[in-house]
């Protein structure tokens, strides 16, 4: 079901998803897939937090420079054409909706902040920072990324993973 | 023009902002406001745009921490229940429309980074901050800005402020 979601949003856009494409795609009834997703919107929220968990790793090299260059590059190699799409009108129902906002945060934000959370979690445990400032960090790098996604101003691209590494984790 | 654009948005919210309103309040004719802007947009970026730079200084307190804290703990203070609406309007539009985005970047955005990009200019001449560090920390500090408005996840408060000015300009 969830690669067929993100097939069809591929093929049509965000805009032409509908629940019985993905039902027909998927080889699926309707009934089933109302039994687990109560929307669309939360069909491609699953979709994408299963896709990010699968692409973008976080591996232990030992130093939170190591683990957020990785992380940063996975992320930027993740995020293809469809996947920017989808963010997109993510963010464009989010701005107009606090409720639908809230969806948004709980079911992929929060699991994107969780990866990343825990990548952090171990430079405050090496001392390479502190807490608050790796509380912070996730809403630096997040929001650079969505705002580069929203307003496309500059690429969401290696110099982007790099200059931002370079920022919170400096070369000792 | 530009105060009557602020006080109708108040009232009235993004949505409700007419030109031949605005006109109305401000004491002029549509043909004079047509004259200087083309769209109800064009006027609420400018009104926007002047807004904050009448209430975002950007004193030169001789150091990176001391102008970085000063000038986001003013973006906080200046970001009131209407401007905050209204930028969320304009994220909206602009994450589903491309050329909006360019609209918005232009009119308004250039002009937030400019008065950040001067600030932290004066870091790379007295060496606190390389050239690099400084072009991707416009994008993290109004990234930041930007993704708690839409997501609203997390308040744009004073703690905001101080978390970045300590993660990007840390006390020596």
């Amino acid at each position: 079901v969830l690669r067929a979601t993100l097939e069809l949003a591929a093929e049509a856009g965000p805009g032409g998803l509908r629940m019985d494409a993905i039902a027909k795609r998927a080889g699926v009834s309707k009934e089933t897939l109302y039994r687990w997703w109560r929307s669309k919107t939360e069909v491609v929220l699953e979709a994408l937090a299963q896709r990010s968990l699968a692409t973008i790793p976080a591996p232990d090299t030992g130093s939170l420079r190591g683990d957020l260059s990785a992380f940063l590059h996975a992320t930027v190699a993740s995020s293809d054409r469809t996947t920017r799409r989808l963010l997109r009108a993510l963010a464009a129902e989010a701005a107009s909706d606090p409720g639908f906002a809230d969806l948004v945060t709980r079911q992929f934000i929060a699991t994107r902040r969780a990866s990343l959370g825990e990548l952090l979690q171990r430079g405050v445990e090496r001392d390479e920072i502190s807490s608050r400032q790796a509380a912070i960090a996730i809403d630096l790098i997040y929001g650079s990324l969505w705002y580069r996604l929203i307003f496309q101003n500059a690429p969401l691209d290696t110099s982007w993973a790099k200059d931002i590494t370079d920022t919170l984790a400096p070369p000792t």
